[in-house]
């Protein structure tokens, strides 16, 4: 193949020149620039990168496919992947599906927007990214959403198919373990103040909650089981009915930090001291978790160690297109302050 | 030029696998790839793609080199880089430089990175893009800290040297307006619980204190001043400070809202009702201020307008690299709560 010099010398012009025109590094005059590309043409010059990356079919280029870079766990999980990947040289293309405001808190309409979501992956196939790493706002199963495609994919923060390889954590694991907590320190009548009743979250926290209250041979009574809507108000009325029972309990577990603010806020106007009469958890350890009074003993999402963990894997899979698809858990850890 | 046909009759396979060998979208075989990349050099064909971007010299990609993407304003502003680019089919590279835990709250110290924040511009000019946006995590002067470069470039939420072109806040101009505020509401007595004291945020923001006092023809004594060190603690015992005062304040302004948090659960422990007894408003306006007890007036940072005016102007300068540089302050907003 012709060489760089060979181009140059056909031009009149300098390897350094020859060069800023390939890589669009200088602002040329348009005649020089149009007599390097006639000498490339007619020396049959390939440019080496290009060259390159035709001849092993790699673009060391990863593609972020973001649900929302402002939605809660987003920011960690694409530090952790950026991180990784600029360790081993891999390069970020960044599309970001900005759905924050379109899904708000009804994360399971996502099927609605499989247009936007498939031409984010189209884009950054037309960068020849070597794979794809898609990043959710909230873990919830995408089956289907994705067309089938021949580039490597890795949900983080969400499920795929059966064959789909993801990174995420376990709604199940954790809300059981944040309930054995509550049992150690001697609670029994536990209650739920719930997301939206028909979101996979939801459920899967509720199984885990159930499932350790039964382990421990405890009860836990529909009336304790309460729906909000994962936002401040409903923690406040979710906790007056709670507190309108004939029995009430000793502790609160909320499915996020915000429903459990709410609870906090309540339970403080009607003098009931926390943690002294009644305890209170949340989910999530979102910034304000630190700052409530007193300060939320709340469940921390492994974010980073997805993000990263996800990367990872990625880069295994390019090089290894046969890899079986991986289902990967990452523990959640109780993170302890002085609501209970 | 040759064609991607002549390649395929040449090499004896379909223009799909041409097309695959060259955007890299399929796995084919070493052989079949190899056949590829020879008639490729001996019809001398150059995939359309390469071809436009050497003669019109732009690859529509911008950079995005963020300090950290978990930095309180970066999601923001990134939101808004990469709406804006993707609506104007421009494609993003994502460089993240992971100075969070290394600057901590000493935000001055990013002299010291200087070699890794080049280097992140390096590979991205490696990518060959159009131009760079540099999005910061805090708003200071960053003169000096970039090699000079041909890419075009602008500052993000940062200011550069007079010859650069920044988007980002009035420091000054947004503590003078909640200063007024203040005022407006009666008060006479404001104290500030400051930011360090050699940071160019608190010299800023005091300025523009100092300016709406004076011009309301009221006094700031130096010992209604007291400097933190941004953080929670520190918001309460500078709180401590000013009621121990012979004449105690009947409002304090911390300068960001964790300070702000710090001062409320003071007063409170003390018996002191906010808004009546004293006011309190914040700087920032995190998520935090909104539950705060009482919810906290504060100062909303145009994250995602400094996002989307930098972009569209990078976009413009790219088109015309002879514009002047140009600094431009977005506006913050007063978000109205309980503790005043």
């Amino acid at each position: 193949m012709a060489t760089m010099r060979e181009v140059a010398e056909l031009a009149g012009v300098s390897t350094a020149t020859v060069s800023h025109v390939i890589n669009g590094s200088k602002k040329l005059s348009p005649e020089t620039t149009e007599r390097v590309l006639q000498a490339i043409a007619q020396v049959n010059y390939t440019p080496n990168t290009l060259a390159k990356s035709l001849r092993i079919g790699q673009t060391h280029t990863i593609g972020i496919l973001v649900e929302d870079i402002r939605g809660l766990p987003v920011a960690g999980i694409v530090s952790g992947i950026s991180e990784t990947l600029a360790r081993s040289g891999y390069k970020t293309i960044f599309h970001d599906l900005h759905l924050l405001e379109k899904l708000y808190n009804q994360y399971e309409q996502i099927g609605t927007y499989r247009e936007r979501i498939n031409a984010g992956v189209a884009l950054l196939k037309s960068s020849n990214v070597d794979g794809i790493i898609y990043v959710a706002m909230h873990d919830r199963h995408l089956d289907y959403l994705l067309d089938p495609m021949d580039t490597p994919l890795v949900y983080a923060y969400s499920h795929g198919c059966d064959q789909d390889t993801c990174f995420t954590y376990s709604n199940r694991d954790s809300a059981a373990d944040m309930t054995r907590y509550l049992i150690a320190r001697g609670h029994t009548r536990i209650a739920v103040i719930a997301g939206h009743p028909h979101s996979y979250p939801t459920g899967q926290r509720l199984l885990g909650i159930q499932t350790a209250m039964q382990q421990a041979g405890l009860a836990l009574p529909a009336d304790y089981i309460r729906y909000g809507d994962w936002e401040y108000a409903t923690g406040k009325t979710c906790t007056d009915a709670l507190l309108s029972l004939a029995v009430t309990p000793t502790a609160i577990f909320a499915m996020n930090d915000l429903m459990a603010a709410g609870s906090l806020a309540t339970l403080q106007a009607r003098g009931i001291r926390i943690p002294e009469d009644m305890a209170v958890v949340g989910f999530d350890n979102r910034e304000i978790a630190s700052y409530l009074q007193p300060p939320l003993t709340t469940i921390a999402l492994p974010t980073t160690e997805i993000g990263t963990q996800a990367a990872l894997h990625l880069m295994e899979r390019i090089n290894n297109p046969d890899l079986p698809p991986k289902k990967e858990i990452i523990h959640c850890s109780i993170i302890e302050r002085a609501s209970v």
